[in-house]
């Protein structure tokens, strides 16, 4: 690249203390790609590194670059990337792994103890103009998928690992409780792997009205008075008697792990994706008699194939999902929006390509 | 058989009130065969039905025939019954499902809502002299293999179901919480399944002792005023930093489930053979990042075979287990026994055959 | 039922000698169910069995009622029979296990050497008026479901099996040879569970076109004289050097399975749908250093509540199928249609009902 | 190392063209270490490529080092090798992998293309006093398992991996044709991983009676004008008609083949671990009506750990396979030993350490 080149990068400082700077554009190495970045979704983890400058043992201890929901145009190729060349646009799974130790020769890298993953402290993540990233980790996009699909699949990604950690199969009954961002995802990628029904709860109209636009086929408010025992109840009545074999949390919290564990049919799972408070008061017997599994979920693994062919084939389509969009200049705009949720956002974007024009 | 032939029963009527009375026996069906006992242990299950007259939902409500770890040799066969003959001798499998519902279907028929199974309110066990069963749900035995020991098959059926949860494999680290009788079968069959090494935790060095013997490579004594942080670090000590891949809580204990989900190494499995308290205080995130899954166990279904092989192969030798026996008539003083753990029985057997001598 | 109500029977007796005769009304026993027939489909064994008077090593040697592709209404109910009543309307899938075997208690009764199957010798089809059941084997039809989709989810079953033991995944790219009604329901069956693209192959263009309408992304016309390397590169020409996944041989062809031996794509999978000559010369090899699997697909197990599932959801849509009609009264023009195959018939269907109206 | 130290070392130059020559000796690079080897195995592939000059494709089209199956001690670590150092002795799992592509992200990394396989062309073997290798494919031996332990893994790795195919669970019924290096591996990990009873085949009594003394329960000595059917009945006698559930062929035959399709029992495996003719005539729809998989296995992925665990935990004794010791200057009458079989032997191993004295 040119010296000089612009490359804006937004870089955490500490809490609240979110900064615009030049960074350098650094080559390629042998197996790396160097990217124009084009499209940078902002997560729930992003906003909380922001304000608080940590997730669990996870500490913002020196300048972080934010953002790994993200999307890009490939500029240039280490001498060994056979794949991708120049001008691919691709999909960018943030993390990567050691390559060495059990868990990536078992294929399960999520849980890799050297994973590199972007905008997990201390590794940089990738809002700016350009940024140098493994090519294997780097998806080409179909070409009836836009740079804005291709930033949704990292969160897609997550809810695809939910369903396969839950072996979702044709016809099974769900529930999603939450329904933010990746309870939407995980209900819309339980529906792509074949489940005949699913209901989700949530604590505010506006968004089981998203929920069920994107497919819900019930849906329930819950009071947040409710205990787990009325809300059970709710579920099946909705339901008339029959029981979920998947339970989803996707809010992360004691009340709904206790009405999964309660409401789930004999052999079924309960997957829990979003994390809640550290310790829970659980009826835990209740789940036990019934062999019904309880599963976490952390990432994904080899999930972007799965997502991404979701996306082309129509049997997911994220575009409803996205609410606001910002210019990578606007990124303090854009963590504001996110932080107060002024405007109701779902999915906000950043555009890193300062070519890019609203349409 | 001959009218007024002696069926001696053993019968609960209510909390501490079991009879001993002559039933009558009656002709098989189809599917049935009679079976002559030979062989019943006592489960701790059988001794809380007599002492608090329910366990869970399960309540006696009318007078029940006790025992459901048997052994016995076929008298009669019915006219479909074409695997067995009379005089084979038989391993029973107590519970029969309905054959017909999707659990049934699957293969998963522990599940099975309409589940016959022996003492377990409303259905009759078989601690009397003759008794009728499913022929599908007997198991001939190895002829090296005796009635004793084919009585055993029942508790140690749970301990492989256990392991098949569990997954367990070649070369896995175990951690046993709880040496009674279901904490030395789990122990048992995760050898036989491959573990490496198990390392078995209880709060009585007696109990250490048994499980040493029959085969434990690592035991911890808790105190029982140890918190999980103490024992997650004991069980790190004397692992020398190593994870186990699979924990099983065999005793039912809020604080080994607390101390099993802090120390599974990630991908593992925390597998709850005991029931404990119906509320529990959990860390369940510190399980779930790692996603360790948590999986109860109900019984067993395809294991017979499976704990018949263990034990006709010589990888398990369930014998030491044994430590009382009593004749049918003398089915009083071995719930006694039970009771009150006065000789510190690990497994008690009583004789249902009239011709049994003790060796 | 009424004594001498009318209870036509088609029956074979012998090679090409099939008769339509009245036959009495028996009751069902306390499982089983009395059915009013509906609608029932023609499938190549049935034509088979007229035919050559044999299939392998199953022989006609005593008038066997024909049919086993059927739904029908339920007229009267067993005493234990809980989940169905008078008025349900039921797809019939035709085997019932002898729920016994260790094939039964492991959830692949597809393989009980004791499976009574409709219209294999030495068992009655139902291609008649009324027919007694297992009700545990009628699956009730959801009410956007009519009867001749019913009667089509045994085909589908078959396809859904293949699907199953193919472990057919999101983006799989799949070869389907043959375009019969088995190849199309494997075909359908494939896409329903995320296959991304399927090719299929056929040596008539209609069968092609059949296939394209209903979903195949690509289509070989195979030459008959094109030896398996010829027809491999075709495929690999069509896909673009891309391997397929999965192979399904539908068409029961030793070319064919050359040929899927070569094609398939390292770890993926040749499934053998349809049988062909006993003995094939086969370059074995060439998969196993791949460690491709090959495997057989026998009937179905569990399959009904999946492909009754694809329908309802509109994931497949089996109407396209059909394209002949007769009443009962018609049989023998139908396996006339069927045998001769005049009018390019994909899926013969046969109305039992006497009220039944071409629409 | 010092310049101009000892490195002897095998390079095969040709058919029957083997010689010992001195090469250099280089640093490990960061996640490399260099290795002292100690012992490597002779495998019937070393020999084929020095009679023949190819195996399949691999076609040594310029001077190689030969040997893969070895042990050894590590001298010098990389600077990113944190589980190793100097001393440490280790078994050597002779692939390293790309690590990047689809098969290696997914945890088959066997099927890697990029693989680097020792002593497969293009790829230097490690039969030579000094090697390089990557760490994470170097495992630590226990501290009660010697070197000729360590290079016997090698060869385990194979029978693990093809009963892991198999899925061979307690109480298998197995059958292994073959008595050589291959099969008999292969039948000691069955039982290892559980087979109740192992039934080997051979043409050679001595063959047969290596394969009793180290645990085949039946054995038969096969005539080699036999055919598939002859042979079938064989085994059928010899089991008292059961059925085995896994078959191996651990020598490459189209009989052998032909036998095991038609012996499996339902829902059974075939797997074939041998290479035979490229073309076989065979009866595949007996083996597929009854949902018999075929499986092909090539080399192991994730099996050390296992092998290694296996020989440790006392499951299995590999050293009554070692027949033939030979010092590194021997080579050439190591593999004269190999070709003519002179001497019976089963493995031969050959000494890399000059300080190696026979005991």
């Amino acid at each position: 690249m040119a010296a000089g080149q612009d490359n804006l990068t937004a870089v955490l400082y500490g809490i609240n203390d979110m900064r615009l700077e030049q960074r350098p554009i650094s080559e390629p190495n042998d197996i790396q790609v160097l990217i124009q970045m084009e499209v940078v979704g902002i997560c729930g983890s992003d906003v909380h590194y922001m304000t608080h400058g940590k997730i669990g043992p996870f500490v913002v201890e020196q300048p972080m670059v934010i953002g790994h929901e993200a999307a890009g145009t490939i500029v240039k190729c280490g001498k060994n990337v056979k794949h991708l060349q120049p001008g691919d646009r691709v999909a960018i799974e943030p993390g990567c792994p050691c390559r060495m130790c059990n868990f990536c020769k078992i294929g399960k890298y999520n849980l890799c103890p050297g994973m590199m993953f972007c905008a997990t402290p201390p590794y940089d993540g990738n809002l700016c103009r350009f940024y140098l990233h493994d090519a294997d980790f780097c998806f080409k996009l179909p070409c009836n998928m836009d740079f804005e699909e291709g930033a949704l699949i990292e969160p897609l990604a997550v809810g695809v690992h939910a369903c396969k950690r839950a072996h979702v199969k044709m016809g099974d009954l769900c529930v999603v409780f939450g329904c933010g961002p990746i309870g939407l995802v995980t209900m819309m990628a339980a529906k792509a792997m074949g489940a005949g029904k699913v209901l989700v709860t949530d604590i505010l109209d506006m968004k089981l009205q998203k929920a069920k636009e994107l497919g819900a086929n019930y849906t329930i408010k819950v009071d947040p008075t409710w205990d787990d025992v009325r809300t059970a109840k709710e579920i099946q009545t909705m339901l008339k008697g029959a029981e979920p074999d998947c339970c989803f949390d996707c809010a992360g919290g004691e009340m709904i792990v206790r009405t999964a564990l309660q409401s789930t049919a004999k052999a079924g799972k309960v997957v829990l994706v979003g994390l809640g408070k550290f310790e829970m008061n659980l009826p835990l017997t209740s789940a036990l008699i019934k062999e019904v599994d309880i599963r976490g979920v952390f990432r994904y693994n080899n999930d972007y194939p799965t997502a991404i062919e979701m996306v082309r084939s129509g049997r997911i389509n994220v575009k409803p999902l996205i609410t606001h969009h910002y210019r990578l200049e606007e990124t303090l705009q854009a963590f504001e929006t996110a932080k107060t949720q002024k405007g109701n956002p779902v999915k906000i974007l950043i555009h890193a390509n300062p070519n890019w024009r609203p349409s």
